[in-house]
């Protein structure tokens, strides 16, 4: 079992990923602090519960715990207010109390749900992450958790951190291929945005990750933990380095706004946006070197880097500036400046970016 | 104008107290940091918008801030998820943003609701408390913020200090009496719990309160919110001693249960809490004289000291073991050890709490 810990004040907690975890769900949860005498309610979906919702509520009974379960419909229309309320329901019919917890056996939409639901709950109660995706390494760090409007994505929620994430890596035999590399664009994100060596190890060790290799996911998903970690720990609530983790992240959210949510998954359009970031690098003076080698990197892990023809640039334009409410002609991006560095930029022409765009819709060499 | 810092390291925030401070309220904004092009929303009611909202929003307005106003109907039912959305949608729809501000212009109910919007809209915005009811005095400071369920009174919320509270003297003139009494129950209880010598100053300066001297209030809103104030900065998401602010709240809100809520006000049913929690005292052994000036403050403030007689016993414990989850036999209650200091008290026999509820609907003395 790898172990990381997220330094934050007293706030703090571990991280765990290996194989095997989920049956040891109840003495983590004693280890945690959680009591015996106050039940515990899982948040799951469609999808996982059938596979390893019974697993988890035995380990838990196993343990002492009284334990009551929620499955949600897989997919992003749960993550509303309308389920928020059922959840909560539950909560209150099963008695949770403020020393109980709520766990969430899933991916993003169901750690999004279960947060808000743990952090608003009596006004916060204990938070347990079990992810079951390569992307929810990503969204189980971090602690932002959330629900949509019918207007806007993750426009009501909370910075709430977890006590504990377990991250058991069977969960993700089952995934399928695109969840797959979908799932890996976050994690070699988080080597361009601040870690050489582990960008290029990604590329080097690509058909391992690809396939599974147990060996090498756990380490990667472990530097991917930690380098997000890292960052959250200097800046939990976004005021500086937090940002670093949207590269690629403004055109990726206009390509799933654009394309309609689904289209492309949402690592695979992250990774048409980090392509672009790099375009866009190379329009700012950067070396050509991090195009090319962010292109290899993501073609590696058989992710997309091009956008297709019927994409509009001007309906992505929109969709960009009513998403950051970006004014008077400048935008604001992560800027890769060299494989493992981003800046922030904040005076970028709208030119440059409908450029960029552009070039991105075409086959070839970009030079 | 009387100023308060509760002090919560880089959350602390200012209370100004006085008249006239309504008119300010666009240079208090500036000072506490908000800029001219993010958006405000002001949350009010329908009692208190018809008198002055008007006046915020022109003062607002006048220092060059965009404002939207949405006016929720007066009462707790507004306190729910569902007019949660609502204000929510306002916000969208009037592109808040993550440097904007919710401002609560009302009692505790739109206070509530409107730190809650602000809790959670994009995960945390700014916060303005304008109290408008001397019962607000209380909930406007501390960070507890909620909505309800259905089920249950504040089961969903959040702990979220606001960036500051302008409490505005004149606006407490057109309150009824009753609602002066029932406001005047928490100042009071700031003294009963740590502060023996406003305990009594309340006593004394009882008819001078009723009338809204400005002076006298402003003195008593100045130390009930410096006494609340101190224990929130000591124990923030109350594990210790901001249980001492729950003095008379078991027997209240047991009240408010049974008779339904509206017949008593809350501080009304607070205040024969505080009774019942001083005979409960002489009980356990403290001198009798902590009732009867207890009983001689509450009675000052034309607050009810005892329960009408169609009150049961019985309904009383049963919303009582509902609310806390007393468990074997054995209840917790805020107990006073003399006017001004209190202690938490474990191992309280229901027979007891049975006693005093019973106590509590005879007249005359109970020795």
């Amino acid at each position: 079992m790898r172990s990381i810990t997220v330094e934050l004040g007293e706030r703090s907690y571990p991280i765990h990923i290996g194989s095997g975890l989920l049956r040891d769900i109840g003495r983590h949860c004693v280890k945690a602090g959680f009591p015996l005498r106050s039940p515990l309610l899982i948040v799951s979906d469609s999808e996982v519960a059938p596979r390893y919702l019974p697993m988890v509520e035995a380990a838990l009974r196993g343990e002492g715990y009284v334990v009551v379960s929620h499955v949600i419909p897989a997919g992003e229309a749960s993550k509303s207010l309308a389920v928020y309320e059922e959840v909560i329901t539950t909560a209150i019919q099963a008695g949770l109390d403020r020393s109980s917890a709520v766990l969430a056996l899933g991916g993003g939409v169901v750690g999004d749900l279960a947060g808000f639901v743990a952090a608003s709950y009596m006004r916060g109660i204990g938070f347990i992450q079990i992810p079951t995706t390569i992307l929810a390494h990503d969204s189980s760090v971090g602690g932002k958790v959330a629900v949509n409007h019918p207007l806007a994505k993750n426009m009501i929620g909370a910075f709430y951190q977890p006590s504990l994430v377990l991250y058991d890596l069977d969960t993700l035999s089952t995934l399928p291929p695109r969840q797959i590399s979908s799932g890996l664009a976050e994690v070699v994100k988080h080597g361009l945005i601040l870690d050489r060596d582990f960008a290029y190890w990604c590329l080097e060790h690509a058909s391992e990750l690809l396939s599974l290799n147990t060996e090498a996911l756990g380490y990667a998903l472990e530097r991917g933990c930690a380098i997000k970690a890292r960052v959250v720990s200097n800046d939990e609530r976004e005021h500086g380095q937090r940002a670093f983790l949207n590269l690629g992240h403004t055109i990726g959210h206009a390509i799933e706004a654009v394309g309609g949510y689904g289209v492309f998954l949402h690592g695979e359009a992250i990774a048409i946006g980090m392509a672009g970031s790099a375009l866009l690098a190379a329009k700012l003076g950067r070396e050509r070197v991090i195009y090319e080698d962010t292109i290899a990197m993501l073609s590696a892990l058989s992710l997309p880097v091009r956008l297709p023809a019927e994409y509009s640039v001007d309906e992505l334009m929109e969709a960009m500036m009513h998403d950051k409410k970006f004014k008077e002609g400048k935008m604001t991006f992560i800027v890769p400046d060299s494989i493992g560095a981003v800046s922030i930029v904040n005076d970028v022409q709208q030119s440059a970016v409908r450029e960029v765009l552009a070039q991105l819709k075409k086959e070839g060499s970009p030079w």
